[in-house]
């Protein structure tokens, strides 16, 4: 987990790195995550009744929702917002666009 | 990973046991998604870029809609079923809307 | 807006009559909805701003949500339970699941 | 219906006029939309079939799903990027995000 100067800010090339802002605490809510799936497959082999699971579930699915808005509100704030100050705006749009939908209902 | 005579159906108590139809599927697909979790991880650690993240966020929702979907279904082919057929429809019915309203969007 | 003795029941025919609980209000929700979308449409009109635009479009969906999942609630208490109870349970679910797909995200 | 030179530009005030593009196209869709909704009203008055009626509600979702896509895009590629270009994109943004979580499941 190394830290860099530009920290949250992003290159444009065509895969560009970008260091998330907060790193260490989006690291740990992942591996929270990763724990809450391990918690559902523990779950299933012990025939835990269906109803319990799928709530588990659900509450896995708002975790990553809430992560997916955080990254894509420092996505926005920081790429497409320098993407677009430096006249390569219309290419950052239109992949953010894409993003949106994914994650529209 | 136990295998009982009565898989699929389910006791109605407070908990009740359900031994899941096709178990060891269902369990390797909770293992597909831990390892796509802890593979976000390792892309926001490597500093890779928010749209390839959030690509692979939107990918781990997807399969757990599928998989929610399938457990919800078996659910109530098993479970609700059998509690209506024997006169406890009322409480498996409520609990069922309770479930689906948290995955309606 | 006739009303029947049998109202909110229903008859397992290819498309049986269903009188819907609450028919009055819920023609009244309706009504409000419909409302609401032409609200929309005089505000494009009139060259309202996007995010105002958008915002409406937002809450005539979260209406519709709410409707929709009264409607899958009356539906699987009057419609679905009478059909398991009757022995006919299966396509009633099958059908019952397919409609919850639907609304899932 | 009035048309304007500047049509699908966006000026920031607290409530900026957009003239929408495709203006014409965009009410002729809320019109459909606005009918699907007095249609579902008659299918309630003529106690249509439940799964019916949820049928064509969920067709109304999938309807102001796809108006709102195309309004957001067009709201991120006119309205966000000039804020950005003319250095009030802050707001934008934050604006944005908020509609984006609205839509987002």
């Amino acid at each position: 987990m190394k830290s860099r100067p530009d920290a949250g800010k992003c290159e444009h090339h065509s895969h560009p790195a970008v260091v998330q802002p907060h790193k260490p605490a989006l690291l740990k809510r992942l591996n929270r995550i990763e724990g809450q799936v391990r918690g559902v497959a523990k779950m299933v082999e012990e025939d835990r009744y269906c109803v319990d699971i799928l709530t588990q579930i659900a509450a896995i699915q708002s975790a990553l929702d809430a992560l997916a808005m955080q990254l894509l509100e420092s996505h926005t704030k920081g790429c497409v917002r320098s993407a677009i100050k430096s006249g390569n705006g219309e290419a950052a749009v239109d992949e953010l666009m894409t993003l949106v939908k994914r994650f529209a209902r």
